[in-house]
């Protein structure tokens, strides 16, 4: 069921940093899988395999979750006028459409509250934001065992931040309770071969892993060969050049006004029953 | 590399539910990975394979990242002294001094900074929750890769939430700049086979899989079967009980005097660097 293992791990390791060589061994399947990530934003029509669904959610609810708690949902929306909705609240990623499954994960305290009331106990801890954060990487585990799941089964995902634009907007689409909200999208579908997407280079490993303590002085030299890395990537792949890197990124960080409502969020989130204490 | 596939899909499923039977298809190397599951709390001293460190970081970067702003850090610690020290700020639980490989994620706005300094760019966006909840996502979806692709090699895995308890001592400990925080730890190692532990049952699919909308009423229906079934495992592992699941689980979020220090996340987080607008 995996795609087929056309690349060896140093070809993988090249295009995921950019640079060669480096000396790893140790692959799998698995790793294979992991590394052959790329975000897929083009969909067949091809609809997925009987199970497909079932499967994938078997894989979420088999990540690590804080305490067994259990404090994530997702919603699996295959109504095109609903995927319509949503896409428009996602600022208008019209590929939203295209994708046969689209899930809406969901950080879920309100099985918790619900069971407190059955139960008629008190759950105050549900208020601090400390619960919001377990609730919402509960619902990152998960999404990221569902969407490596499908890519092992040849399937393209890709995620969906813009979810959070208008989380009361979401809320109202999906009927969710008090107490809960969307922390991302993501689409799942058979990538469309005709713009098959190519595997994105990385920071240097130097930037993001530290050995024992941080160490940020060794970031600010590899920014250049990192901007070098990633105009030739633009290049190699004939898309529209974005600027360097750090440049793009600083412009998407530069304040509430490129945050596209996410500026709103703790407004928001306040009236969808999270105190954030 | 993988675990010997002693199992089959319906036996994975079955001890991961708890109950069958199910149908479900399409089982691939990867997805047994997935769905073998277990957390590691005790480690032999057989030390990591040349190279793993940069492996399972390889596969960790392999993950989607939002934008690819790439906001997350992980800190590799070996230092005998330094777990130590981080097993007590993480509510003294031991065994991780017994892993060779403690990993410390973290929510990294710090290089977004740095870059906005060099260039002198402003950063508002830095202050807004929604970047320290892209940053903290960012963090849980390249360690689930990691953990994935540690199991794939055989080795077990332990999520540490505890490292949240005082973020400000972990901060220190890790030399972690403004505007970095850690999200949760990671034990890795050789799990002790003499302590093996079991799959964990999760709730019913029709738990946390909602179609087309939320729907909060099924989970009432299954809280007593679920409770059951967690009974029955704790007594085949001769584990010592907890009381209903959903009592026990109650219990973990009844207010800020069990929340072991991270009820005063929000003033913490606002004195590491995080406005949290």
């Amino acid at each position: 069921m995996n795609a087929p293992s056309s690349h060896t791990l140093q070809q993988l390791l090249d295009a995921r940093y950019g640079q060669g060589p480096q000396t790893l061994d140790c692959i799998n399947e698995t790793i294979e899988t992991l590394m052959q990530h790329r975000s897929v934003r083009a969909f067949t029509d091809q609809p997925l395999a009987p199970n497909t669904l079932e499967l994938l959610i078997a894989a979420a609810q088999s990540a690590s979750t804080s305490s067994n708690l259990q404090t994530w949902s997702v919603i699996a929306v295959e109504d095109p006028a609903r995927k319509q909705r949503l896409s428009a609240l996602a600022g208008n990623q019209v590929f939203i459409n295209s994708c046969p499954l689209f899930l809406v994960w969901i950080a879920d305290l309100a099985r918790m509250q619900s069971m407190g009331e059955t139960r008629g106990k008190t759950t105050g801890s549900l208020d601090y934001l400390e619960m919001m954060l377990v609730a919402t990487i509960d619902s990152a585990l998960a999404a990221q065992n569902a969407a490596i799941a499908a890519e092992s089964l040849g399937l393209g995902t890709c995620y969906i931040g813009a979810i959070r634009n208008d989380l009361e907007g979401v809320a109202r689409e999906l009927g969710l309770p008090p107490r809960a909200f969307a922390t991302f999208g993501m689409c799942v579908g058979y990538a469309d071969p005709a713009q098959r997407s190519a595997i994105k280079p990385r920071l240097p490993q130097a930037s993001v892993l530290h050995k024992e303590q941080y160490n940020l002085s060794v970031h600010g030299d590899v920014v250049e060969t990192y901007n070098d890395t990633m105009d030739a990537f633009y290049a190699a792949q004939a898309m529209k050049p974005l600027g360097a890197w750090d440049l793009h990124s600083l412009n998407r960080v530069r304040g509430p006004e490129a945050m596209n409502g996410r500026d709103a969020m703790t407004a928001a989130l306040h009236r969808l029953g999270f105190a954030l204490k």
